[in-house]
Formats: C-alpha cells, sequence, structure tokens
C-alpha cells in the first residue's frame, strides 16, 4: 500500500517520489502510509467546516530519532508537516494540508516513568490520557486534565491544544501541569525544555511556549508531567434554575463565597433534552439552567450543602445532592454526553468556546440566547461555568445554506459578543483554522507582530503545521 | 539635583545631554533623578559579587505613557534601559549598566481593582507584595507568593524574577498567578497579553514569557493576578533529625503519602544556631537538620499529627506540633531570618538557590556539606524541602582573597551537583549577572540559539536590560 503511484490526488509526483525515498531512507516500512484511501482519514479532526487537504504522506514513527528524520527531511526538501494526535481536537489544528507529511504520534504511546516522591510522570506524546490517569491512579496519584474525549485523546494532544476539561475549576488546564518538554525543532534538532523539578526559572519558559502552540513551533516528543495526589472521590449536586440568570448568579455566589469546587457545570433546557433523548439520562427537563457542583474533599457532603444552600438563595428550585459517588458519576456522565447529544439534533454543528471573566457569564449566556433568537437558529449551551467558559453549540441543516450561513455568522456573533464582555475566543479548543481570522482580532496587531516573529525563530521555513493560528 | 553637570561618572556628555533632554520632554521634573549621590543607590539588587555600572539617569515614572516616553526616547538613542522594582533580588538582574537609565517602577503602585467573583486583582508594578495580600485578605482572599522579601519587594520585580516563597510547595509559584499583562516593549509600543478569564489559549502564552524574564523583554505596566480563597490559619510541626539524610527521607515519605502540606521547609545546624544568635528564637541546637512542616487545612491538626509519625518513622529524634496559630508564625518567622542570619556569620555570603528532584534532595545536602568540607568553608543551608529547593549559604571574609575564591568555586561546584542530580541552577531567585555563564550550561547551545532569538524579536536592539540572563 505504500507505492509511488498510489498519490494520485498528491502533490506533483516528482516532488513527492524524492519525498517519499528520502523518508524510507530512515523509517521502517510500516512507518508509511501511502494509500490514499487510508491517508484521506487522517485528513481531519472533528471541527466542522474547517478547510483540510490531502496529505502526500502519512508518517507513524516510534522514536524520536525516526520523528528527527521526517523533520530533516522535510526541512530539505521544504515540505509542510502537520503534527497528530488522535485528531479529536475542536478547531482544525490537526487538519492535513495539501501535499503535507502527516506526522501522527500516536504510535509513540509508552509511559517512561512514574515517580511517587516527585509526583512526575515522563510519557511519550502518543500516551491517551485515560491511560495515564489509569496509570498514575494506581501510586495514589492523578493526572487532572479531563478534556471530555479523554478516553481517546493523545497527550501530545492535549499539550499542542492546551486541553482543559471539568476539572478545571479547582485544577486548572494541561499548561499547569507540562514541567518540561522533548521537542524535535522544524530543522530535526532536538531541544529538551524545562525540568522535573517543582520549580525553576532558568531562562525564558519555553515550556510554555509549545502548550497550546498547535505544533507550529515543533514536535513534543516527550512530557514531563506534574501529578497530583488522588483526592477523594467525588460528590456532585445538580440544582435547577428557572433562568440563566438565576443560574450565573448561583455560579457568581458560590465562587465569591471561597468555595473551590471540583466541577460548577451547567447545561440549558436544549442541551438537558438532547442529552436525555441521547442516553435516557433522566435529567429534569422543566428546567431553564441545570447547574452540576462537584467537591472531592473529606467533607464533600458538608461542602455540598452550603452549595446547595447559595443555589436556593439565588433561586433554585431543587437542589438535589447525590448521596453515593455512583450517583454522582451517573450526573456527570450525563455532562459529558452533551457535545454528541446536542450533534444530534441537526445535521452538523459548530461549537464555540468562548470564556468570560465568571461575572460576565450572566451576560453571555443572556447575549448567545439573542443571539439564537436573531439568526433563528437552535444553540444548545452546556459551560464549565465557574471557569465562565462556555460551549455555545450552533445545530444546524448543513445542506441548507442559507441556515449555514446564519450558523457561521452566529458563531461569529458569539465570539464577538466574547471579546466584547472582556473574555477569549477560546477557553481551551485553540484557534486552528477555525478561528484563525478572530485570533487577530484578541491579539491586537502588536500581540500578533510578535507572535509571528516567535513563529519565524522557531520555524523559519514555516513548514510545521501552516495555514494554522495566523 | 537633575543638572546635567553632576554626571560626572556617566558617559559621554553630549550623548547624556540629549538623553536628559529628551526625557524631560515628556516627563515631570520630579520623576527624573541625576544627583549621582543619589543615583549610586539605584546601582545594584541585594546580589553579592554582581558586576553594576553607574546610571546616566533614574526615571520614576507613574503613568503608562511616561513609561512609553522612555522606552521612545531610549530605542531613539540607543540607550540600555534597566527596570527595576525594589532591588531585593538575588542575582543582580537589577543592577544598573554604565550609562543606562535606571527605570524604577515603584511609583506605580496602585491596586487598581480586586475581584472576589473573578478572583482577580489587576496592579501596578510597584505595589508592595505584602500590601496585595493585606488588601485582598480584606476580601477573603490571599495571593499566595510569598517571597522573605514580601514585606518590601514589588509585584513587577515578583513577576521579572518568577518568585517562588515558602508558600510554593502547596501554591506554587508567581507565574502561576500571572493571567495578563500589560507591557511596554523596547519601542515603546504597548501590548497586552493573556486575559482576565480562568482559562484561556488564544495564541502562544506570550504571559509566561514575560515572567521570569528579569525586564530582558518588556516593562511590565500592569498584571491581571489571580487570587485564591483565604485558607484557614496555618499550623506548624518542628522536626529535628540527626541528619539531612533522615530528614530526606521524612519528606520524600510525606510527599510520597499524598500530604499536601503549606509549608515544609528545613534548616540545618549551621542556620538554625545563626538564627538563635539572631534573634533568640530559641530553637533547638543539637539538631543536624530542623524540618518546618505547616498545614492551612480544616484539619491541620490531623494533618500534623499524620506528618510527625512520618517524621518519627524516617527516624526524627523529636517532633513538636505547635498548639497555636500564634506558635506556628513563631516558627516561620524564625525561618524568615534564615538568610540575613547566616549573613551575620562572615563579612559576605552568596546564596545558591539550586532546585533538584526531591528525590534528589538528599543527595544534594549531603553533596553540598561534602563541598563545605572541601572548600573549608561554612555552607548554611536553608530550603525550601518540600520543592527540592535548596539555598546553601556560602559564608566567607571577603577582604581574604584566596577564600573569595574558594566561595565562588563552591557556589560554583554546588550549581555543578544540582544538575548532575537532575536539578536547576534557579530553583526561584534567577540568573542575572550571577548566574549567566550557568544558564547556558543547563539550556544547551540550541536552548541558548532559540532564547537569543525570541530576545531578538522582542528587543532587537538589545537596549532592554544587557548584559542580563545571556
Amino acid at each position: 500500500m505504500d507505492h509511488d503511484d498510489d498519490l494520485r490526488d498528491g502533490p506533483p509526483p516528482g516532488r513527492s517520489d524524492g519525498l517519499l525515498d528520502r523518508l524510507r531512507a530512515g523509517l521502517p516500512a510500516d512507518a508509511l502510509i501511502t494509500d490514499p484511501d487510508v491517508t484521506v482519514s487522517y485528513g481531519r479532526d472533528m471541527a466542522s467546516f474547517c478547510e483540510a487537504g490531502t496529505p502526500a504522506v502519512v508518517v507513524l514513527p516510534r522514536t524520536v530519532e525516526q520523528v528527527q528524520h521526517v523533520m530533516r527531511t522535510a526541512t530539505e526538501l521544504r515540505v509542510p508537516v502537520v503534527p497528530q494526535g488522535a485528531r479529536t481536537g475542536l478547531s482544525g489544528a490537526a487538519n492535513a494540508s495539501d501535499g503535507c507529511i502527516v506526522l501522527s504520534l500516536v504510535k509513540m504511546d509508552r509511559i517512561l516513568e512514574i515517580s511517587p516522591v516527585d509526583r512526575i510522570a515522563v510519557v511519550e506524546p502518543g500516551v491517551i490520557n485515560a491511560d495515564l490517569s489509569r496509570a498514575v491512579a494506581g501510586h495514589g496519584l492523578t493526572y487532572p486534565p479531563d478534556p471530555s474525549s479523554w478516553e481517546s485523546c493523545t497527550i501530545g494532544g492535549n499539550i499542542g491544544t492546551a486541553s482543559g476539561g471539568l476539572c478545571c475549576v479547582k485544577y486548572g488546564v494541561t499548561a499547569e501541569y507540562v514541567l518540561g518538554l522533548d521537542v524535535v525543532l522544524a530543522d530535526g534538532r532536538l531541544l529538551t525544555t524545562g525540568r522535573r523539578t517543582a520549580k525553576g526559572v532558568a531562562g525564558y519558559d519555553l515550556t510554555r511556549l509549545f502548550v497550546g502552540s498547535e505544533g507550529s513551533l515543533g514536535v513534543v516528543v516527550k512530557a514531563v508531567l506534574a501529578l497530583k495526589p488522588k483526592p477523594p472521590e467525588q460528590l456532585v449536586l445538580a440544582a435547577e434554575f428557572p433562568s440563566a440568570a438565576a443560574a450565573s448568579a448561583a455560579i457568581c455566589a458560590i465562587m465569591a463565597s471561597g468555595h473551590t469546587p471540583s466541577l460548577l457545570e451547567l447545561m440549558d433546557r436544549t442541551t438537558v433534552r438532547a442529552v436525555n433523548a441521547l442516553g435516557r439520562m433522566g435529567l429534569p427537563e422543566t428546567t431553564e439552567a441545570l447547574l452540576l457542583a462537584g467537591f472531592d474533599t473529606p467533607h464533600a457532603a458538608g461542602d455540598l450543602a452550603a452549595v446547595g444552600e447559595l443555589c436556593t438563595a439565588a433561586g433554585a428550585t431543587e437542589v438535589v445532592p447525590a448521596d453515593t459517588v455512583a450517583e454522582s458519576e451517573l450526573l456527570l456522565q450525563a455532562r459529558r454526553t452533551a457535545l454528541p447529544a446536542l450533534e444530534t439534533l441537526k445535521s452538523a454543528t459548530m461549537i464555540d468556546d468562548v470564556c468570560v471573566p465568571r461575572s460576565a457569564l450572566g451576560a453571555m449566556l443572556e447575549g448567545t440566547a439573542a443571539i439564537a433568537a436573531k439568526y433563528g437558529l437552535t444553540i444548545g449551551v452546556c459551560a464549565h461555568a465557574g471557569d465562565g467558559n462556555t460551549h455555545p453549540v450552533v445545530c444546524f441543516d448543513h445542506h441548507d445554506p442559507d441556515e449555514s450561513r446564519r450558523a457561521r455568522e452566529s458563531f461569529d456573533a458569539i465570539m464577538a459578543l466574547g471579546l466584547e464582555l472582556g473574555g477569549t475566543i477560546t477557553g481551551e479548543h485553540g484557534v486552528g483554522v477555525l478561528k484563525k481570522e478572530w485570533l487577530a482580532q484578541e491579539l491586537g496587531p502588536v500581540g500578533v507582530e510578535l507572535q509571528r516573529g516567535i513563529k519565524r525563530t522557531f520555524d523559519p521555513l514555516g513548514i510545521l503545521n501552516p495555514g494554522k493560528l495566523f
């Protein structure tokens, strides 16, 4: 399946021939895929409506040296490289460009070390998030970042997109867990950044620069990750609110009074109904906004009771604390199915990821409802509400050109609203292809100029994931 | 006091004249100091044995526009600028160079906003760390980073050096609390980075790049800082160990068994004696290593008891938990006087700041003792032991050339040992002038090349704090 003449839809054959020959010189045969029926499946991540090209070849290296060989070859021949994890991203950051090398890191999937004393794990980029979580749990430890796709997404992808998840309101995002990296640069050289230590300030923080850089500065081949002691099991409460405004007031009251929930999530009525329809979850459908609050403290039941009172004071019509961990887990599962459930409502969805200051959450939710009304569309909202991070999901029929146009316009209007409220266009999904016009608007011209300068410093030929971010 | 002819020891007068005239055009008269008797006092921070030059002028702006005017002028005339906070740094990063503009941010000292709902503070760079801590405490919040100099150091200086403190073992370093920045660039343009939101991944993390950059990339004029709910008061335990190895074993056991102390500090016998001599603290002088462990949890007494048992199991000869918060605070005060106490032992000190993986702490402490013996010097060690961050303090007579040489050699030997053990040359004090040769060794040539590339992107003329870091 790796015959050159399979590349019917790829770039000019001359260039491809040379490329494949050069790649083969430093890679085992099974590390290359050139069959277009197969390479096409590596073309895009899970974002809708993002351009994606046809790769010349997909490479699946197993060693750092193989990655270096790929990058040296790409530099020599000036071929673009698109690094990929599990392609669960939601911004098109892993989408192929025409004639590129797709560099999939999924076969580099070893957990190299777990140290309970140093509270670190050292991993290759292809390790699945949930596999790492399970492995460290055996040592009494936890790796908190838990994107919805945690059962399939990779640590390398998490680093590339600076993923978040449900845990962030207490435990923060991926960036806060990356201590050091080994990175293969555009020209194939190996860079080691950061540290294995708890602290360190030796020079500019290159580690953090790579986190969220969407494969545009280098290829992560090893990561030193911080771990935390495994907390007690989480107990979760569900509270029903008659309006988004009341739920937002409850969230502000919870955070202002010094609570530190391990989870503080919101689903609107559209989302609750979709979740029930998909999974028979039995969530209350009469509520306008369902709030889930969790605590993983030794005194979780007491914390839930205190937060329940704040919810009632803010106008909750019903407050139901789970009695058991199993019940709590069911509520979490319901929340985790929100995106797939909303995807069943129409033929297509566009998922926003606006994060606003917590104090502006009410305005963001009301403004989103107004946008849905204005454009005549269904927009279901689930939110990492404690962080002010909303995911308005625009549902539409992509066969209907007018509805598709309105979907894109409402998607943009939601980002504009987020910026107006002092927020950001992306809390955790990244920029990729989907939001690159918007990135410039958020950063401003000085910010863009400096970011481009950094890009040039790391990738002077512009071969790493071109066409993303900027 | 701001007559040009006061600049006897400055750079060539022609250049200075032009410089002062240009600066005066955009600054109030009281924002400039040119009297060399006064400017000399802005020449250096608290690091020993670091080169320091004579500034041409000290500028104390009160507004962002004034900072922009200074940087535009400096760019036009190609004059180096050394940004300064309270000059409490320990690496010479704030030391003047000959003919430079010292840009002191201490007059920009307003707390602009404190939001309990968003858990942020917005501050100017000259705000004193302890002033911010007290101000947010009134809102039930805490700003954790607490360097020893917290009563005098500024937030801008903390950001420039990525300061740590006693809190880090639980709460991390300054970097983790900086969400967004306003920065005046070398050419006077204003850059806004980051966010006011809990999460955000829009583009490369420029905010983090500035943290720890020692004024070499831009001048921070505003910061959005994350706050945490104020925890319960801390209770502290003191444990005496017959050896550094036993104390290190206790620390590893504490961390490996999932405890999260708010403080885990170590003082060796030399330090304990010096602290007693300075402040009549009554610490036990027969111990080889005194460990302080603190908890700020709702169940602190129980946590102390559990940790006390781990200490005993690791060989502690005495374990004394404080009964009250006041007693605990006394122990903390003793720890905070460690550096000044060690400074009284000889005419001069050099303070190391090596951070090793926690599991290598025992080897680091034993190796440091061996270095002290080899060079025939007193080296007192205090350590943020829970982080593996040791501060060996080399005490010597700086009038004695041979002892001075041995001091420098032992200081370097300690850094070499730290690197050998997988650590970093600086956990929290930064590089400045003191460790710039060592930085290159830690980063390696590829790392240095990229860091220089970033420097060029932000400061193509090299006028921002030249001669530091690299």
